[in-house]
């Protein structure tokens, strides 16, 4: 005995997905059948049309409803600096901060020989003409702290070969609000490293 | 800055789930983008033609698509026992276990004044219905334990009103498996009332 075949098929579409047990597929399933019907009409359609809509910004790889995403358009933005991000998502989180004014580049994943990710797979050919005809002038990169991170961004350094471009990474260390018990050694060692002087006498 | 609006739309969905937050429902949304084109197909169609498919029996109110239900279709099952379940899901679960081989009815919920749920609200009335014209000989009360459940064990015993007609509650007590640290009180007393004797000397 199992549920009615498009239950079922409802089912094993939520198991496929990150994190998702049977159980829970189960109770997300059961709690569609409580929607009413435009809920799941929108629910539908726009997973319908998710892939046909959300394309890739053709300059900087974000997710785009159109062409060229709204960053790249936006002429207010400082046009000379790029942040180098892994994913779209990660341009999301910057932007919630607020405070990043400058655009973005996504490379699409990491260098990671291992799991077959090479230089040529990742959107570095684009980045590297970006800034040749944006005249950029600083890099920020905002990577994983991995091993495929750091070979990522030393890759990335040694490919851009002009001293006049800033390149920078961001601040490895303890997060705010963090229990200083559950630190691991090596945040711990990055944290004393990069230390911040706050008085000097 | 957000998402294109189509991935927000399907984050939002998600977000109405139970159970699924802001950062959950992101994380599922960019997870179906990695779908291949039929996956996302049949996850839509499935979706959208839930509610048309999945029906209630018209019997035992349980899942199906067709209006009759296979179980109580099923002529090889113990047409005289009723299993009394609150959900759907309820019928699911015991049907797992693979040992109860009667019939099931589905009561939708339980009776909650204080939530609006009256004896009218729930499948009770058809119920008794079924209880006369089947010859119900067994009715096994699968009810969650708590006062709505008791309310409604107490209601529907008092309802059938045929001494000919064998009632009987599931168990409750320490789960196997369990680790009896953490066992509550009223569990514990309800273990211990309903104690089964192992030995007699």
């Amino acid at each position: 005995m199992k549920y009615p075949e498009t239950l079922n098929q409802v089912i094993d579409c939520f198991k496929h997905l990150p994190g998702i047990g049977e159980k829970t597929a189960e109770r997300l399933a059961l709690a569609l059948l409580e929607y009413d019907d435009n809920m799941l009409e929108i629910f539908s359609s726009s997973v319908a049309s998710l892939k046909q809509k959300v394309k890739q910004c053709e300059i900087c790889h974000s997710f785009s409803e159109n062409n060229i995403c709204d960053i790249c358009l936006d002429k207010n933005r400082e046009q000379n600096t790029l942040c180098v991000v892994e994913t779209p998502k990660d341009v999301i989180s910057i932007e919630r901060i607020g405070t990043y004014k400058g655009k973005y580049h996504v490379l699409d994943g990491l260098i990671s020989p291992v799991n077959g990710k090479n230089p040529d797979d990742l959107n570095i050919k684009t980045l590297l003409d970006r800034i040749k005809n944006e005249q950029i002038k600083e890099i920020i990169l905002v990577l994983t702290p991995s091993i495929e991170g750091e070979t990522t961004a030393l890759y990335i350094t040694k490919k851009i070969d002009d001293k006049n471009i800033i390149i920078s990474k961001i601040a490895h260390g303890v997060p705010i609000g963090a229990n200083m018990d559950y630190i691991d050694t090596l945040t711990l060692e990055m944290a004393l490293e990069n230390r911040t002087v706050i008085s000097r006498s």
